[in-house]
């Protein structure tokens, strides 16, 4: 099932040119359809924090000189961040090195508190696509990554949610301007999402909604004024946004 | 005028003894009333963020064996670290160095997004007391400060949002069981409530309800099972909350 949000916060499963209305991300259908290209996609997932994962791919760390880590690595995107698919995000003026990454994103379906690995899929509601923008030089002189990955429009996510999906070895791939840059798997991971996602809610409890971030692959790079930028995974689909000029 | 908090989610207005209700955190009023010592606060604001200011005094800074920095250090609590006031706190079992920050917090009332220095308060909400509870020994350690401080019940807060009050020249003490530990004022911030407003919605739009941490003075320590600690600010009051062992 693919789960939509559109228009001004209505949620929808996509069923091949069509969007069913439903009450909520996983609830009942309303009756209603419309279709997908009539409509203006949201990020699919209106999270109280956004929980990503540094160097969680060992080439990534490699290409960044950094040390493959001995846990997971976390930061934090607040929900200002995010941005939707195919959407203009303005070059950010504090900064002169825009890089792209792109990431498998998780969605929480249930609250989630010391839930062991094993039991840790259950609990996700499915999978999406997407960008951690990061402000590389502030990243590195910033006292901690605010600015950097947490600017407003540094959280492209979407098209949709894909919940019947084996997170554990799909095809990511990113472009710009239809040119490959990262090509990977997800089985390339250092921590796996039950890991991961186990590890988080040892001290953080996650809520519905919340959204997972796992990390991103090597060939991350610079973005221009002008650019395309766009993450594919397998079996979920294509999120695009493009750089536009500072505000 | 003193915004409360309480209950399942209730809002209020605090005039003496007496809670007056409301419809929202600044709504209309009911018209009924309940007695203040008879209900439970809960924290009193709903954020999507908590944005943090780390060395903002610079006898803090000090005491860290930090440099005073050229422009403000931020970081992120989610929500999932806010506590109420009163409440018990478990000692984290991933630290063995759990500090104590007072701290004066703000509460925003109006969403912000590149507001000027100068028109910066008359977004604000009203102001409050928050514990910035830090475990020290993981946030050396770990990539970014995510366990270190945004681990659940790490931000308690309250009791109430004071609406009237120049947050510019505040007495902060800081008690653990009833012996001062911090006691300074918030003229001695190296960077003021208005420019870190400012500075922040350069690049992050803040929204109703989210909360600025704005650093916390000289005097922090470890916190032991057992321990009350309690922040007091001048106009607004005393937030305490206790420590107990862990789950």
């Amino acid at each position: 099932m693919r789960i939509v949000r559109f228009g001004r916060g209505s949620w929808g499963v996509v069923e091949g040119e069509v969007i069913r209305v439903t009450r909520g991300p996983a609830g009942p259908f309303t009756g209603k359809k419309v279709l997908l290209s009539e409509v203006k996609l949201l990020p699919p997932a209106r999270p109280t924090k956004i929980v990503c994962v540094g160097r969680n791919y060992r080439k990534h760390a490699e290409e960044m000189g950094e040390e493959v880590p001995p846990e997971p690595g976390l930061f934090l995107k607040a929900p200002n961040a995010l941005a939707a698919p195919g959407a203009d995000i303005p070059y950010p003026s504090f900064t002169k090195s825009f890089h792209y990454e792109g990431e498998l994103a998780v969605v929480i379906g249930r609250r989630m508190r010391r839930v062991p690995e094993e039991k840790a899929l259950s609990y996700v509601l499915g999978y999406t696509c997407a960008l951690d923008l990061t402000a590389r030089d502030v990243q590195k002189t910033d006292l901690q990554w605010i600015r950097a990955k947490s600017a407003d429009g540094f959280c492209p996510l979407g098209p949709w949610i894909e919940t019947e999906l084996d997170p554990s070895d799909l095809a990511l791939r990113t472009f710009v301007n239809g040119e490959i840059r990262q090509n990977s798997r997800t089985s390339m991971m250092i921590f796996s999402v039950p890991f991961l996602l186990s590890y988080i809610t040892r001290f953080m409890t996650l809520e519905p909604g919340d959204v997972l971030l796992t990390g991103t692959p090597e060939g991350v790079g610079e973005l221009r004024v002008g650019d395309e930028v766009a993450v594919e995974i397998e079996g979920i689909g294509r999120l695009s946004v493009h750089i536009v000029p500072s505000e």
